[in-house]
């Protein structure tokens, strides 16, 4: 992989690099096309990270099928299909982490001790396996997206990260591989996620400004409408994901539920007046 | 600096690089002339690392002399000085850390806490800064070449690890910045402690196979001839790091010693026979 890099550095070919955990979905495709606008040659990696489970999540059950991966990359004209093996990545005696606190602690960093060490720990391994010159990451995982923006900033990788809109169902459902786990009544059900966003992006239009009224309207909501159990919902600082005290400016709204086993995430980013 | 290190690959420079925290003596620039037999173009940089001293350790008085250093790197035929900031490498809002465990569980690890954190946070920064083919260390501090080394695999680097041998005084004392604080009198002692290393050398070359009965020699002499107070003598797994049964093939000895404030560290590898 980094003969690759360095031959298409050497051609003044400009790399995009779209990390990905395979079983991919339109939302994948839209970063690859993102990618590819932006830059001459264009790497994908497949590679379901170990790292970033905790032994009680769902790494042995997480879908995979790289041949339907492979086809779908092929189909968009990616360049590079970079899929190592973990014993590759994670030889006996590794033992380096890379860490970003603070960031970290808040949404799903609480909910998932360790999850975000795993994934800047894999990113930083994959940015200096494809030495790209710029990454794109979705915004359905904010959180994820502006914690690599940090680590990538503190350990000056020189690599431009670019944070793509998310991609949906017809009926709003953010688009994640774990969706393929939805019984067809909580797939339904799932749709109420992002209707409660926009629910809560109305109230605050209509000049809601106490946090907690925003998510107990979210909250209610999703009760109501689904089967789901509610991990969080927050209303946090866009830039250090830290819960706001008034709505005021730009706010992240994110929420986090089980579907049974299925843990959907979903966030807005909103203006208020 | 990466835009410097950009032009230099393009142009098919092999890249040497050279970490140093300044107040250069003999030692480092051997460790320049190793980079300069082996690549193109050196750099050299000069970074007294915050991180990498704790809250009661030697940090402001470290010995600092931009000017002597860039002239003695001058005249050694370096093409980069990178001097930066600590502002610049550590904004408000760094939040980002690099962390090999296991490895600095011992030695100077265990009486230092967070010491190899900073190192391996800052020497990651430096290489994504400097972008090197190739980084030379100096043997004198063991572990942290070994620390270094598990962190340029694991985060895969691209970038070749070079130790080279420790430089001496004439009396055996290892080149240190921080030789400049000790007194004459303590100066003179602190050449027992590489005359300690050779003695035990000695003793295992004799046939001495108990590690006690060696770090007991050491500590004897060091007690015996100097003022030094001992932080630890230990013989070590080359490759671990941890404490050594039983001495057989290749064993570090190192040691650290106080000298008033001054901490000096040594280290000697030896084959037993």
């Amino acid at each position: 992989m980094q003969a690759w890099a360095d031959q298409a550095r050497a051609g003044a070919k400009r790399i995009g690099f779209v990390p990905t955990m395979g079983y991919l979905h339109e939302g994948h495709l839209s970063l690859v096309r993102v990618a590819k606008a932006r830059s001459d040659v264009v790497v994908a990696s497949i590679f379901v990270n170990p790292l970033q489970f905790s032994p009680t999540e769902d790494l042995a059950r997480y879908p995979r099928d790289f041949d339907r991966d492979r086809a779908m990359l092929v189909q968009e004209g990616v360049d590079v299909i970079f899929y190592p093996e973990a014993a590759e990545m994670y030889p006996a005696d590794f033992t380096t982490s890379v860490q970003v606190s603070k960031l970290t602690d808040t949404l799903c960093g609480r909910s998932r001790p360790g999850h975000f060490q795993g994934v800047t720990t894999v990113v930083a391994k994959l940015f200096t396996c494809v030495k790209p010159h710029l990454a794109v990451f979705g915004s359905k995982d904010a959180q994820q997206a502006l914690v690599i923006k940090r680590m990538a900033r503190d350990l000056n990788f020189d690599i431009e990260i670019v944070i793509a809109p998310t991609v949906r169902e017809p009926d709003g459902l953010a688009m994640s591989s774990r969706n393929s786990f939805l019984k067809p009544l909580e797939r339904q059900q799932a749709a109420t996620l992002f209707r409660a966003l926009r629910h809560a992006e109305e109230l605050i239009a209509l000049g809601e400004r106490l946090p907690q009224k925003v998510i107990n309207a979210i909250s209610d909501m999703i009760v109501r409408e689904t089967s789901g159990a509610i991990d969080y919902v927050a209303l946090v600082d866009v830039n250090t994901l830290q819960d706001v005290k008034e709505i005021r400016g730009q706010i992240l709204i994110a929420l986090a539920v089980f579907f049974g086993k299925t843990r959907l995430i979903d966030n807005i980013l909103v203006q208020a007046p």
